[in-house]
């Protein structure tokens, strides 16, 4: 089973954050719910898919999915399987069945995923839009490490949302 | 004048670093000359520019090209002119007669001109890496800000290397 990472990035490259004058752009939930059908499945955590419920996610969208909610807490979600760690949310599809488990956010769960190499592939969706303080361009000068990986894919959603597909 | 900022990402967001094992990307710096001669100039900031000159740039690239440097030390440098601020480097290419100034970096530069909002376009090289600690998609919570920008232009470069162009 391969696990693909889904994520929506601003134009200077800050993951991509929302507010009511800055929704998600329709273009991206599109592509995200796409990628979830021709999955079967998601993993996402606990705060993102209540964020997600409250902005009117989920019904015929959902059907039928596998949705894989990463929690601390434990508290029962409907429709949803609890887990508490990436490697369990991976063993629970892969024992289902599924070929690509797909990993929608948010940030934290994303990066724990990156930081512990679990991501084969990563989709991401580039807003038309500058974001955070100054609207600057981010640097990571702490640790420097990198990773060389290879460009699948590059097309334009529309709306000026571009969308990269990367093998990692 | 228009100012265009250059720049090239790491493809989970960060502003793009290099090292021995990880040198840039060639399809990225010949866009930088490409853009360069288009506008018959480019502004830097010293250190990047010191940078560019250790590692073999210049020379028949250089040539014919308004090369300002802002540079808090006012120290001359042969086949560039010395500045000390974004303002006095674009009334500089202004009084010479350009219709576009070129922004190369590095990143203080860059945000300096983004946060003081002279950037009228931008121009990001992607490149196909991995890079920072952890590996992260970053994310900058602190006062949220946002201002949406127009996607120009999408194409690739080679070698996994996407081009985008956005109008601010």
């Amino acid at each position: 089973m391969k696990t693909i990472l889904w994520a929506t990035l601003s134009a200077n490259g800050n993951y991509a954050q929302s507010s009511p004058e800055n929704p998600p752009k329709k273009e991206a939930l599109e592509d995200f719910i796409t990628h979830a059908k021709a999955a079967g499945n998601f993993i996402v955590g606990r705060k993102t898919f209540e964020g997600m419920l409250a902005s009117g996610g989920g019904g015929e969208d959902f059907a039928n999915l596998d949705i894989v909610v990463i929690s601390r807490s434990n508290k029962e979600i409907p429709g949803a399987t609890i887990v508490s760690s990436p490697q369990e949310a991976l063993q629970f599809l892969n024992e289902k069945g599924h070929h690509t488990a797909l990993l929608s956010g948010g940030a934290d769960l994303h990066n724990s995923f990156l930081t512990e190499n679990l991501v084969d592939e990563i989709v991401l969706n580039i807003a038309p839009v500058l974001e955070g303080k100054g609207l600057n361009l981010l640097i990571n000068k702490s640790k420097y490490t990198f990773k060389p990986i290879e460009l699948l894919n590059v097309k334009s959603l529309g709306n000026g949302v571009v969308h990269l597909h990367y093998k990692v």
